[in-house]
Formats: C-alpha cells, sequence, structure tokens
C-alpha cells in the first residue's frame, strides 16, 4: 500500500534547477562564483550592501552570521577592468538551514555595475542547486519589495 | 554626524513582544511551555505533524533538523485528562536562525483538541521574545496557506 502523504526526508530528490550561463561563460566575463566563506572580507562585503542599499553590519557580528551559513555563493572578480578591482567583491547570497528540510535564502546582492547580465539570477541557480543537491526540499526566498523589483 | 542609516547589529533592540497570558495561566490548564529540545520524542513530533496536516519526516533526519534549530519552544500537558496523556506534546514552533541577523519561524504545530486557546500565539510569543533577546531582528513566518487561515 502507497504511503497516502509525502514523507519529507524521504529521498524524493527534484532534479538540481538548470545553470542558464555557464561558469565558463562568467569566466569569460571576469567573473568567478566562489562557495567557500574564506576569502569573503567582511569589509568588502559591507561595501557591497552599502551600494545595493542593504544596511552595513557590525563586523564581528556579520563574521558570526557568516559561520553560521549553511551555504553561501559569491562572485569575485578575475580581471582587472573599469567596472572590477581585481578579485572585486561583485555579487553575493547566502541561505540559512536546518540542514535537512528548509532553507532560507538572505542577502542577495550584485554591485551596481554589474547588475542586468544574470549575475543575480546565476547565483540563486549555484546556491538553489546546492541546497536541493543538500535534500533540502523548502528553500524560501527573504528579500525586501524593493528588491524583488530591481531584480 | 549622526548615520543616515541604520546599522543593523547595532545595540537597537526592540522590546521583547508582550506575553498575552502568563505561563502561570496555562500551568492552571494543564500545559507547561519548554524551551529544550531534551525530551522531545521524535516519534511524537511527528504525531503532532500528521495531526495538523503536515507529512511526517524522516526521524533521523528529523533529528538533524532539530540539532540545526536556533530555538524551539513546544507544549507538554502536565495534567492527565480526556484530551491529554501526561505530558504528551500538544504543540511545537522552531526557529532556524544565523543566531545574529536574522531567523525563519517553522513548523508551528497545535494538536487539534487544543486550538482555539490561545496556544499557537502563546507560542509564538515566547518564541519571539527569545529571538529578540537574542538580538536578532529580522523573523520571519512561514506558513503554509491553510496554516495561516487555521491560526
Amino acid at each position: 500500500m502507497a504511503p497516502s502523504k509525502i514523507s519529507w526526508g524521504a529521498r524524493l530528490r527534484p532534479p538540481p534547477p538548470p545553470i542558464s550561463k555557464s561558469d565558463h561563460e562568467f569566466l569569460q566575463m571576469g567573473l568567478e562564483f566562489m562557495s567557500s566563506r574564506d576569502g569573503i572580507r567582511v569589509s568588502e562585503l559591507n561595501e557591497l550592501f552599502d551600494k545595493v542599499g542593504f544596511p552595513r553590519r557590525d563586523p564581528e557580528r556579520l563574521k558570526v552570521a557568516l559561520d553560521n551559513t549553511h551555504r553561501l555563493v559569491w562572485v569575485r572578480a578575475t580581471k582587472q577592468s573599469r567596472v572590477a578591482r581585481l578579485g572585486q567583491l561583485l555579487g553575493f547570497a547566502r541561505a540559512t538551514s536546518d540542514g535537512v528540510f528548509t532553507a532560507t535564502i538572505w542577502d542577495v546582492a550584485v554591485a551596481p555595475a554589474w547588475q542586468r547580465v544574470g549575475l543575480g539570477r546565476a547565483m540563486m541557480e549555484r546556491l538553489t542547486r546546492g541546497l536541493v543537491e543538500d535534500g533540502i526540499p523548502n528553500i524560501t526566498l527573504y528579500a525586501e519589495p524593493q528588491t524583488i523589483a530591481s531584480c
């Protein structure tokens, strides 16, 4: 007899979401996706938050928040250019989670000079792909109304 | 010069939310609020989820999720009665969090026989009070539409 309800936690994994633009394509644009918190400078992350209209955060507390973040993705510039320093943090997104059932995505930010090239979408695709690979079925996004409007 | 933006992480703590019905009043009803995961039986939690229409979860994965939960509140029966066994789990709610800036409340459940006595509200008040005391300024609730309707 088949169970009448789907059990969370059973291995009912949906396929990972598609990636609309490859890492290789972004590399050609001078952009690289990073998934480790190592290498993120909190001061630079605060600069990015400031540029997109998010409040700056206390640096020590921001470090704790990153440590308690289940997954994150950030984008760094692999080329020096008119709109980026070499290594500059140009995009960021992170997800808190119980590691099993639920995750919430917060702090999705793309530097204004790099908006409208698909970077926000690319970060979301990579972040949700990671969460789906972790077996997490319930993923939500937290965003302020003006953030949604600018996506 | 005053900063033009409010900095998250500064000690700008709002007062904790009011408690509309005291622990003492609930004790007189035979109900006690617990904030430790110790003493929760996962099988009983799954029974509660089932009663309110949530899917049952894999027990081992549910334990991991509880371990990765920042704060939780649950309600146990302190009196044997027609509608409760002594010690029975009658309500539950939990919050994931980065411990600093953001928290999401999930899995708010009240046993049907104990709905409409203010138990859901009481759990939310105690859970959000704890999160506010942790200094977390951004608290969201995840709920299915039918859950909202039955609150």
